[in-house]
């Protein structure tokens, strides 16, 4: 194979090969270079191997595209220019070292690896000594470059350089890495390379080209690593979109007290403000920031230390801010007094932060409303609406950190990854430790939240746990974690696995037990960006609220109508359930509905107050829809108690009492509830429960129709499979509500319509659509049914699924657009061939999930129903869809 | 509306208005009644009022077309014509008196009500006892009139006339009917009137046209009485078809000794066999033939009473026989030494005679080898396949009645039909019954067998039960049934409701007690059938079969090949089942490994029977498909196991091994196991299962290859929604096959497919099918999924679903072909889009349903999987909708 495309772009001297634009050639740290180089930031000359050549890589079965090598040796030459001064990659005199790092189209914090100080060997080391004149800085570069290199590269345990490091320490009594001097770190390096020749077999590779063909492999390489793979699947990261290298001149944060390092953002991540956000570290390498081994200086005491480097980075990152029109996320360097950009990049933010900032930047001028609406991922809304500490409860301070990710969470301590995801199955736990590194994701993600003694707002727990929306109390330093034993103490305090303890990431506190938590209030800002994203919607948002309770938050939630109200929920109320079960073992039809009677009062109460608090809204209200065993106890469990009193020799009527309770059970015993008798089945063999519910329904609707209040009732039959069905319970329905409205001599307009959840009401839906007068899509049962998963089940096999693939996602969380989206499509487009202004919804869960509501609008669908809580996502998810076809650019903060 | 269509057809003196074409316009019947008169035939004449009529009839709320009742007038006057000799309608020297009978245009026997006689009142009985010299006559005739009048057109109970006749008899104490003499009859025509006017408020009504008209509209209104209703469906008649209503002079079988009334064959509807068959009765009319109160004689013996008749009957018979070139069903009656017949029509058979007339009519030169495919009904073969007594059983015979519709069979002796309905959800049930009548349908339909004390060959019970394919013995008159004590005895013998008793229907046989079946053998003209239905059929059928000998069977019932191998089937037998467990509750995938190669030699040798039974034919294998939970004991036993053994203090040690068991089967319970943890989700989790199981089915088959035999195997990945299930399978079943075939030394051809059996398999299919080298589909979860119906748990709530037409049929029973069929055909189209010569079939139950094979052969599947009985009814099914296609005429017998 021959080199045809460009495979390496330059950047240096105020002018790149590519630009801000080239992502996904460049990827977003290469492009980013390139785009401040272009720009006039002072940024270290080097150039970027495209992701092209990592997916050729690949490939060829993990071998570089022929003449690549040639290519970057003509470009280690441009560097070489562009630095100056005579320095050159493997001198002995002048030696130009590099970074080697990683970059994709979306940052991956801490999941690719990296290899600083690079072209170091045996003989550079001399030159570096007497460039820098700074013997101890020149070893101790030396001894972390091959400590990086045999790590990333060569693929030796960190903990084996670690303990030699150690060892060095204990040897001479020492605490610190700074007390070790060049000498030390000189014996070190020595150590380091016999290591390497132990572990590897071979020597210490010293041909500075060989070190960075090497490296630039372990880059490709490490795109497949599994923390890499995790995060991929996390954050929903296409897998074949590979990783760009990029190879860039060093500069150096630890040349002594005049240099620096330090990362940074325009804008406080956390709670948006506009305030210059940031954290460094004096006379230390970038990674002693992110790694949080040390924790770093407000980004403020640099105006004192370097009042002029502190101004010129104001002066820059402003400009990067209003070139990108973003919150910047940025790396910078100084080496002796002279400051270097390393790395911009769109800032992540917490949901609370991505809202103040779009609502800022557009009273700024900075971005249009509608670019507002696009700059928010509607998922991570759910964090705005993460509980907090109930302020009244009386909370056991132990410990404050900072506040890295917001919400409240309690949990039992768990000490380390797998723990978490082992006891996460069991009960909430939060993840303690003393820092986080990349093999934690998947405790992480198991936990409610993380706590970490060590590290800061841009840690590795802190960026990661914002990702996931999960509350975070980072650099928590008064705490000592023990991993071994299982415990953290502080002060007196320890708290061992299994205690509970909670956490606020809003404020960092760190509290004993399990706290009472509190609905959050939304900021005005919020609702700001909301009602931007109502302007532009055409998706309506329904909420599924069962009792005026959730109708009221439905509403603040801004929800217009009520797509879905599960009377069964009613149903279960502890002075209900008696009535019902007096229903369920009448032994005729007269009983039966005398039971029922019983049950009409109430029911209608129930209606009107959600009516009332809809206030003219439509409410859809779905019939009885469970089977009638879930109303009785257990039939395992009778049939035990049972036993045992014979066992027991109880009284023989006592036992012939729950006998004549079992038979009924037994009777309704189902071996697949799901299939079994349920939905419109139950008001077919029971039409008097049909009629019942109804008569609430009207009554209550007729009741406050003559007060003169409207109300929009829609009556919605469940499981309907064949278009008879249907007709059987509309015809009931009608009969019903005539004869109320007859006797209340009153006329209110109502709907009767069904819920399709059922393949076999998508494959008939132009059959049932001459019946029903509005279909509600129930993905949820839809779901089950099309796949054949049980949910109740799919547990046992599903998360084996996901990680090896089989799915993608969890079809109960994200709409299978594959297969139940079909049949969704089909069950649209046959309902509307038959009744062309057919009313068409969706009550599944997928109502609240983004990908899911841009799928529903793009089906047709006129309303998504979801919980209270999900709402404003769904209402952003629907403008942006909206948006994005209208041809509205911006994107999201992926 | 005014009469614009012919509503009234007639026929008589040689020449008909209709033809026998018209049957959809004059019913069975009226067209048999229009065909003999063309034809020569003496029939009384008539008209016959269309089915047309009668669908106006409903259309216009029950009322009869404007128009009709003149039109009626006016053929009444052209039968006077025809009958010649002055007599008139009403007229009371000569009355002209009609018979009014129903006809649909598929014959419901017994369904519709008749009248006869009509035209008698107070005045014209007096010249019917002027004509016929014979004044019991006359009397017995008003008398019958009346009650039949009076029961059809008034709704008077029979018993109510009945009773009356009874105190006669009782008051005069004489036992039969004949023993009442014309003034007794006299006496009962006026208590009858009297009853009339009691119970109706009217007098009867004397004008003989209102009678007619009211007897007419009778017909119509008889057409959707429940029992008519039951019966189209049972036999899936349509009901928009309407009925005929014929009116026909009377002539009469009950003028005396020179009289006689009959019904007969041309064949033996129960054998086939070519003798002229049928029964009748010297002075009677037709009703008390059919009725089965009087047990009529065999016809041979007419050729002694009558000679000329019968000789006349024989050559009338013989050419309607030729001239509508199949059975004849016949009615006739002599008055007074002239012969007439009443009616023809195909005759009913059972299959066994179907079979054989089908073959002996092509052997005759009657009918083609095509039409004979087209000859038998394929559900019927069923009766073929019924078992017999095993001859050598030893049993009691303790009575023997008529052989009256073939099969045997064992069941508890009820003695109504409500409580055979009830109890035959518990057990089998016998309906023994004095005799049946088509009040007693749904207990015949519920009931495994009929026994009739009074009735012959052609009595309702007999009829019906042949048609449903059920044994029957009827005019068993050694027995007195009890029904009231709910036992019948003979001699000293009692059988009560709740004692086993055995009837076979194939030699008149009832025996006490249960007596052991044997398999039937079947006949050579089955073989020849059999072999013409091959000739044309283009579908392949094969068997599902477990295990060689359920193999073999179907080898000898034609099976090109086994469609469906359970592979599970073979876990449950009796020495295996630990061993399955050991697997199920190994701790570690090593201990699972342990137990699965335990397994491994017996499958393999399952295997390789199979293949060598099969001896080059395919045969599909599916791999472990039910939720591991079913190989387990039920969880709920366990629980009360534990609960009592603590109640009773038992070991620890015991309760706490009970209790490890416990454990792992709550760990495996599923709320939904139908849509659990099973089919290819068992080998994704579980990969060593397939591993094994792969391994059986290549071992056994390259040891045979190895001897120079061919084997086929396809080996089926079970319940797959998504493609990459079946990747992983396929991926695995590959690697292992491969490596058994290098060991082996060998190589074979096999396939790898999988089961379309979710609706997003069918959606997907042309996904699946990139993996997929052959589809079976599974229809009977794909029914489950489809319509959300558990098959255990449908029960609940299908047959109110049936009875109340919401579904029409069973769609386990019969392929729902707008739903389920819908999906199949999706999933037939998109799998050969992607792979043209896909191999698809079905092995769901529905392979055996006539019906569902023909929506198969439609959808273009190339072969049907059935169970080894049902294979015959496949053939012949799959040959029936090929010759339909194919427009090859012959209608089948309904």
């Amino acid at each position: 194979m021959t080199m045809e495309k460009k495979l390496v772009y330059f950047f240096g001297n105020g002018k790149a090969d590519g630009t801000g634009a080239m992502k996904d050639m460049l990827g977003g740290k290469g492009a980013g270079l390139a785009e401040m180089t272009n720009a006039g930031v002072p940024v270290p000359p080097g150039f970027t191997i495209t992701t092209e050549a990592c997916n050729l890589f690949y490939e060829l079965g993990k071998k570089v595209p022929e003449g690549l090598d040639a290519e970057m040796n003509e470009y280690l030459a441009k560097m070489e220019q562009a630095v100056g001064n005579g320095y050159r990659f493997g001198d002995v005199n002048k030696p130009l070292l590099v970074s080697v790092r990683s970059g994709s189209k979306f940052s991956m914090p801490g999941m690719m690896d990296t290899v600083l100080n690079l072209g170091l060997n045996d003989r550079t080391i001399e030159g570096l000594i007497r460039l820098s004149r700074n013997e101890r800085f020149a070893w101790d570069a030396y001894r972390r470059f091959i400590q990086m290199f045999g790590n990333v590269v060569l693929g030796i345990e960190k903990e084996e350089f670690e303990h030699l490091i150690s060892e060095a320490k204990k040897k001479k009594k020492v605490k610190l890495d700074l007390d070790l001097n060049a000498q030390d770190l000189k014996t070190l390096v020595e150590k380091f390379k016999a290591k390497v020749k132990q572990v590897k077999k071979r020597d210490f590779p010293q041909d500075p080209i060989e070190q960075l063909t090497m490296s630039r492999d372990a880059v490709f390489n490490s795109w497949n690593n599994p923390r890499a793979i995790t995060y991929r699947r996390l954050n929903d990261i296409p897998a074949n979109l590979g990783t760009a290298v990029n190879v860039q001149a060093m500069v150096y944060g630890n040349m002594g007290d005049t240099s620096a390092t330090g990362v940074g953002f325009t804008r406080d991540p956390s709670t948006g403000a506009k305030v210059f956000y940031g954290e460094y570290l004096t006379n230390a390498q970038g990674e002693d920031v992110v790694a949080g081994t040390r924790t770093p200086h407000p980004i403020a005491d640099l105006e004192k230390e370097m009042p002029a480097v502190y101004r010129q980075l104001r002066e820059i990152t402003d400009k990067l801010e209003k070139h990108y029109r973003d919150v910047q996320d940025f790396e910078f360097t100084v080496q002796e007094n002279t400051l270097y950009m390393l790395q911009t990049r769109t800032g992540k933010r917490t949901a609370h932060a991505a809202v103040k900032i779009a609502v800022d930047m557009v009273k700024e001028g900075l971005i249009s409303k509608e670019e507002a609406v696009l700059r928010v991922e509607p998922a991570s809304l759910d964090q705005l609406l993460h509980p907090i500490i109930d302020p009244k409860a009386k909370i056991t301070v132990v410990a404050k950190g900072l506040p890295a990710s917001p919400g409240a969470a309690s949990g039992m301590a768990v000490f380390s990854a797998d723990e978490a995801v082992k006891q996460a199955k069991k009960h909430p736990v939060i993840l303690c430790r003393p820092e986080t590194t990349p093999d934690d994701i998947h405790g992480m993600d198991a936990a409610k939240g993380i706590l970490t003694a060590r590290g800061g707002m841009t840690s590795h727990a802190a960026v990661v746990a914002r990702g996931m929306g999960k509350p975070c109390v980072a650099g928590c330093e008064s705490i000592r974690v023990d991993v071994k034993a299982k415990k953290f103490s502080v002060d007196k305090t320890t708290v061992k696995e299994g205690d509970w303890v909670t956490i606020d990431g809003g404020t960092g506190r760190v509290i004993l037990g399990k706290v009472p938590t509190k609905d959050p209030v939304v900021s005005g800002d919020f609702g700001t960006l909301m009602q931007w994203a109502d302007e532009v919607r055409t998706l309506k948002v329904r909420a599924n609220a069962d009792v005026p309770r959730d109708a009221k938050m439905a509403r603040q939630f801004g929800a217009e109508g009520i797509g879905l109200c599960r009377t069964e929920h009613m149903f279960f109320e502890s002075e209900r359930l008696p009535i019902v079960q007096q229903m369920i073992l009448a032994d005729s039809t007269e009983a039966r509905e005398k039971a029922l009677a019983k049950l009409l009062p109430m029911q209608r109460s129930d209606f009107k107050g959600l009516f009332e608090t809809m206030d003219g809204l439509p409410v859809t209200i779905r019939l009885l829809d469970p089977p009638l065993h879930e109303f009785l106890p257990r039939r395992e469990d009778l049939m035990v108690e049972i036993a045992v009193m014979q066992a027991k020799k109880a009284a023989k009527a006592t036992i012939s009492k729950k006998e004549k309770l079992l038979h009924r059970v037994e009777e309704l015993h189902e071996f697949n509830p799901m299939l079994g008798h349920r939905g419109c089945r139950l008001g077919i063999v029971y039409p008097e429960i049909t009629r019942m519910q109804t008569r609430a329904i009207i009554e209550a609707a007729c009741d406050l129709a003559k007060k003169g209040k409207k109300v929009v009732p829609e009556i919605m039959v469940p499981l309907v499979g064949a278009v008879k069905e249907l007709k059987n319970q509309k015809d009931l329905i009608k009969a019903t509500a005539e004869e109320v409205m007859k006797k209340k001599g009153v006329r209110i307009e109502y709907l009767v319509g069904t819920m399709i959840e059922l393949p076999r009401a998508c494959v008939t839906a132009d059959e049932i659509a001459k019946e029903a007068e509005f279909f509600s899509f129930g993905t949820n049962d839809l779901t089950q049914t099309t796949f054949g998963f049980s949910r109740d089940d799919a547990g046992k096999f599903i998360n084996q699924y996901i990680e090896t693939t089989i799915l993608e996602k969890d079809p109960f969380q994200t709409l299978d657009q594959d297969g139940v989206g079909v049949l969704v499509k089909m069950g649209v487009e046959k309902g509307r061939k038959t009744r062309p202004d057919l009313k068409v919804g969706i009550c599944g869960e997928h109502g609240g999930d983004p990908a899911s509501v841009e799928f529903c609008y793009k089906a047709g669908l006129d309303y998504v129903s979801c919980s209270p809580f999900r709402l404003p996502i769904a209402r952003l998810a629907a403008a942006q869809v909206r948006l994005k076809e209208k041809g509205v650019g911006g994107s999201g903060t992926k």
